[in-house]
């Protein structure tokens, strides 16, 4: 099975950012990110300290988001150059892996 | 505290697909996967380009699924071997994990 | 960019374990974690066999949690061996990562 390598990327917001769509819009549109996948914590906290959590009442309020994606790692170095321009410092985590691309 | 490593994998899908239930039943049934976790993401967007998300009127239509599940390197491998036939080339990425398994 | 190297943490629970509140209690007001994300899976299963997921009609009752966080390596260690405590064996993964700390 070939293989290439690959750096995964987690970047943590709060639905109350308002940044998700614009942000998505910029992996999709400008760096052309060949995947990308948001999730919504249910509940969770940051450097504030506040905790953000879902109750059957406040639902979406200001719930975590973290936008996760995999590209080339060089392609990686450059997007996360012009995204820490548009995130707060300390949010975004990256790693190696894998990319599986079949036989 | 004892360690093991592993090796953590996500597979992408989409709803849409309608390939969860007989990959999570394969993890299951045949490949005794010792722990697997779905999660479905609010939004994203594959190489189609095409952006898949959530909105109060369509909550459930066509939205990104992660398979996340950890095992030993060589069962993972072969577990890789089987689903590659199942999954889209690209949709499937790894990396080294330590797993805690107590004192 | 200036970078530091993170543990990144999984930790798997579910919504029956009933333990979520006290872990997050545990890493925010005594471990102090700069950030953390819970998730909720819509399906996954453990070592016990049993498949947890989600429908219509059982969208609350016994679903997978995941506790997502990262800290500098050295307390992270510390960490793990206190969540050890209070979390089942083989319930806990970790792996090396990078932070990204703006310019």
């Amino acid at each position: 099975m070939r293989t290439i390598e690959v750096t995964m990327v987690h970047v943590y917001l709060t639905e109350g950012d308002h940044h998700l769509k614009s942000l998505l819009a910029c992996l999709h549109d400008e760096e052309k990110v060949s995947g990308v996948t948001t999730y919504r914590g249910i509940s969770g906290f940051g450097k504030s300290g506040k905790i953000h959590s879902s109750t059957l009442l406040d639902m979406s309020l200001d719930l975590p988001l973290v936008i996760e994606f995999f590209d080339e790692p060089a392609k990686v170095e450059t997007i996360l150059e012009h995204l820490n321009k548009k995130v707060e410092p300390g949010h975004i985590v990256s790693w190696s892996a894998k990319l599986h691309l079949g036989e």
